[in-house]
């Protein structure tokens, strides 16, 4: 029997007064997100708050510049006089996400709306310099996205960093990144320090996870696509996976879930960069396809130059039905699908979407894809999951990151000051 | 710009109010469940739904036979009396859940508090036996459950049906289970029938889902683990997977997530029941244990001996140190590790908990499971994961099945009917 006047495992009254007001703004935020402009009686019926609570509370997320008011409601018979509408401010405030992958760093803005702002990228052999350097130069971009923001008088709400390996969200630490080549990198404190401490926080994430998530937005935008389960692989010079299952982010325990790449499904396969033998990522990365299809010389191979210059030419050989290359590209297509139904049969996604270079080059992926799924996995009609490609390309991961960003801030309004001149204190 | 005065997607004014009033009275009856006796005071401050709500809220919950009236809330400088507590009122309302499996048919009922009202097994040799006639008898076991439920004036309210197979949850059809030999059999309708069209919903569910959920619960009753993301594999002739995700069952698109038994880890294994080569079940399988082990005319093979004084010999002959049985046992709990490397890569659970026959034999399985699972996982220390034996047996399907049954009536109490003594017409 409990008799102390609070509940279990949170702090004084007084805390929980303010947690109880900070989940009352996020639950009438989301709301108006999800549910269009209205007015404040018809959020306090909808929600269930009282509408002396509801006007506090839209009075705040304006002074927070997250709502604002919109045009008066029609009337339509309703009792009393028209209500003032309240809509998202959508312009206001902005998540940014940046990626360090083996041959490039990309940065992207997105506002509250979710129309990007600024958008970036460029190639970088990540893999052969200082992590130092790298993460010099990614900060010159984000430090050019905030700028950005600002100049549209926007509000940077949250930097989130994506990179390819294990990451420990709470220490904000890399812990291996076996394709950079890079092991415990606090990757966060980092670039808090060359961003000058800003007030904004940041985070990182896997860049799986993260274009994970920005694919499941694309797909929700499409109203008649069931899909609350999906599984997204990147392909790169290593292959991730991200997961979202009934519309959530999967990360697992400790938040290394969606090693997908590390599979062993090929004995017979090559040496990993995590050191094993036999990973699916020797069998269907880049380097997998590139060694199949071209010549050690093949200026395809040059980290160099930009993935989607050497997709291209990748592309231009296909469509020209050059038979070395339309070999490698069934050959990757298939272990994708030997993979592929291994993730099938354990998480049985409503879609497989194919993100990296596996969107790029998904025309002649598919078939073989979908045919050895279909052929492995053990529910009617490969359990009915759809194979479709990323539109987003090599943008997902920052797309993706900028979200969680704003993610954060519906999450917990108070992260935005009430000036609306920066962020909270 | 919406103009209708409802919300998109739902129905009309007052459907949208009966949906309203459902949710709350839910948000009520867990809260209490989870927080514990309190007044209706406290309840109102903690959810943020008016007093006057609240006290109507807590009317019909306990005509409901929900929560009922504790103690007087002990004085402590609260203005005003002192409230009258209310509580979960535990032992009325119950769940069944029942089981199909390959040698077994199993029962269990539980109140809403959790306890076991009863619970049986008994041997079967379903697979070879026509599908009427094992319906026939899972009939009689849940007349009897639902008889001891009534006895001790209960109400049940609801049966869910555990089988080794992929489900389709919304038909209620088994869609296919392998190793029963069953496919396309309507196993909700047919149970429907033969207890003569009962009030109260029978549904049907995957048993490796049910028993994730059982261990779930079991691992949450130790405050001190952190378990919210959990693997659970079932070991009997089949091998099955289920997941809990951010405290939440992973079902996957179709209701088809968890067939681990068929990941293809073995080509040079053996033809599986599902028809193709090398799938997991075929090296971790009890077939594939006793067939190391035993020679072909040992009595433990013997289907229509229960399975657990089969287990019981096994047992009893790995601790007199014979050395074939402790060889095959290490050979299962390497391969187990083999595979269980996959699963943690993908989905990195806190806890991999080992259930069925896995959980019997574990302390002989869990050495080398767990060395091959260190050897093959990316992340460090195997990304966390332990590994423990489940406590419950066999029984952990039909557990998770009441569960899910009671689970139900938390999200919506009026499935219970207001005057208490029979289920919502």
């Amino acid at each position: 029997m409990l008799t102390e006047g609070r509940r279990p495992g949170t702090g004084t009254g007084a805390a929980d007064h303010v947690s109880l007001r900070r989940n009352n703004l996020s639950v009438v935020l989301r709301h108006v997100r999800a549910a269009g402009p209205r007015s404040r009686a018809r959020i306090a019926a909808e929600t269930g708050l009282n509408k002396a609570t509801v006007s506090s509370l839209v009075a705040e997320l304006v002074e927070r510049g997250l709502l604002r008011e919109g045009q008066a409601e029609s009337e339509r018979g309703t009792l009393g006089r028209p209500g003032q509408l309240v809509e998202l401010d959508g312009t206001r405030v902005c998540g940014v996400g940046a990626e360090i992958n083996v041959d490039y760093l990309a940065v992207a803005a997105l506002d509250l709306s979710g129309d990007v702002v600024t958008e970036r990228r460029v190639p970088l052999d990540v893999a052969h310099l200082d992590p130092a350097v790298t993460l010099d130069q990614l900060a010159e971009l984000i430090r050019a996205a905030v700028a950005a923001v600002a100049e549209r008088n926007g509000l940077t709400a949250g930097v989130t960093l994506a990179v390819p390996g294990l990451v420990q969200s709470t220490t904000g630490s890399l812990k291996l990144a076996p394709n950079l080549g890079w092991s415990e990198v606090p990757v966060v404190d980092e670039m808090r320090a060359r961003l000058g401490a800003p007030a904004y926080p940041v985070r990182v994430d896997n860049e799986a996870n993260l274009a994970a998530l920005a694919a499941y937005s694309e797909l929700k935008k499409d109203a008649d696509t069931k899909a609350d389960d999906i599984m997204l692989l990147t392909g790169a010079i290593g292959v991730g996976g991200g997961m979202v299952a009934g519309g959530h982010l999967l990360r697992g325990g400790h938040g290394f879930s969606g090693e997908v790449g590390h599979m062993p499904v090929a004995p017979s396969g090559g040496i990993c960069g995590c050191g094993r033998t036999g990973c699916w990522e020797t069998v269907v990365g880049l380097t997998a396809l590139l060694n199949k299809a071209t010549d050690p010389d093949d200026p395809v191979r040059d980290p160099s130059l930009d993935v989607e210059q050497r997709l291209a030419e990748i592309t231009r050989r296909a469509e020209a039905g050059a038979s070395r290359t339309l070999r490698a590209l069934a050959d990757v297509g298939t272990w994708l699908g030997i993979g592929g139904a291994i993730l099938v049969n354990v998480l049985n996604p409503d879609v497989l979407v194919l993100g990296g270079y596996f969107a790029v080059l998904g025309p002649w992926l598919k078939e073989p894809l979908e045919n050895a799924i279909r052929d492995r996995v053990i529910a009617p009609e490969g359990g009915g999951c759809r194979v479709v490609q990323s539109t987003l390309g090599f943008a997902a991961a920052v797309r993706g990151g900028a979200q969680i960003s704003l993610d954060q801030v519906f999450h917990d309004p108070t992260l935005i000051g009430r000036d609306t001149s920066g962020v909270a204190q």
